[in-house]
């Protein structure tokens, strides 16, 4: 079980993004920061666009920018636009297959495996979910405080 | 994000062993009790095996049975020995390849992206780690109680 690494890609460059709340930024100059593959990330940037993460001006001055504040954006929605909703644990309700099986039953809400599973996975989405953006930036800012301005002046071109 | 469907196949394997526990069970005979196929079964039984989950009799006779006490097998400790260890998010530390990034640092530690990322997950696997299949047996024991009596009677043969 692997989680997209586009994942991590994106949780960084939305943190980055809070920084430079003024300018649409280019996918390679966000993937240029972290020496990315830009084409790849861009890919997750689009992504981030179609979950309304993002906005996105096309054009040589264009880019990237969030499209909702930080306070909106949570850690689960990046995970689910890079990752996709699905549940990494899928029950294919094998009771049904059993002996007394049952075509109707939704052995997903009876079966208590599924039961277990499911619950465990739904308390770590909804951690994932409780955790935002403007969390993140909060705890960088408290622990790395030059980070912010650094960031600034690397996207301005001056290179810290 | 996919977990191994084997995962499911193994847990519900283990609970239909705590109701078999004299004899070992042919894995061709645990797959046809859900109708699954037996040789990727015993794949994962052999993985649960090597974990010290199953015990492995082999020959005509043989099958597999409990190693353990069932109070003794947690749901992660199936999902490890048929998932793999490893963590869903891989934090591939980006930031040291960022400006100011530093060749020793361990950003898996120090990263506020990550240190979110793996706390959620870790509270995921503890949640996982803290369920027994001695549970699981006991929920189903009470919410259906034919299905031990069921399912014994079915491997010796009997169809219910």
């Amino acid at each position: 079980m692997k989680m997209n690494e586009g994942v991590e890609w994106a949780l960084h460059s939305c943190v980055n993004l809070c920084w430079l709340p003024e300018q649409a930024v280019p996918a390679a100059k966000l993937a240029a920061f972290y020496n990315l593959p830009a084409a790849y990330l861009n890919k997750q940037l689009q992504a981030l666009t179609r979950a309304g993460i993002l906005s996105s001006t096309p054009g040589p001055k264009g880019g990237f920018q969030l499209a909702r504040f930080p306070e909106q954006i949570s850690v689960l929605d990046i995970v689910v636009a890079i990752d996709g909703p699905d549940e990494a644990f899928r029950c294919s309700e094998i009771l049904r297959d059993g002996p007394g099986g049952n075509a109707t039953t939704d052995y997903r809400k009876t079966c208590l495996i599924s039961q277990t599973m499911r619950t465990a996975e739904l308390n770590w989405r909804r951690e994932l979910a409780a955790a935002t953006i403007a969390d993140i930036v909060a705890k960088v800012e408290r622990t790395f405080p030059a980070t912010p301005e650094n960031t600034r002046r690397w996207f301005e071109g001056l290179r810290t």
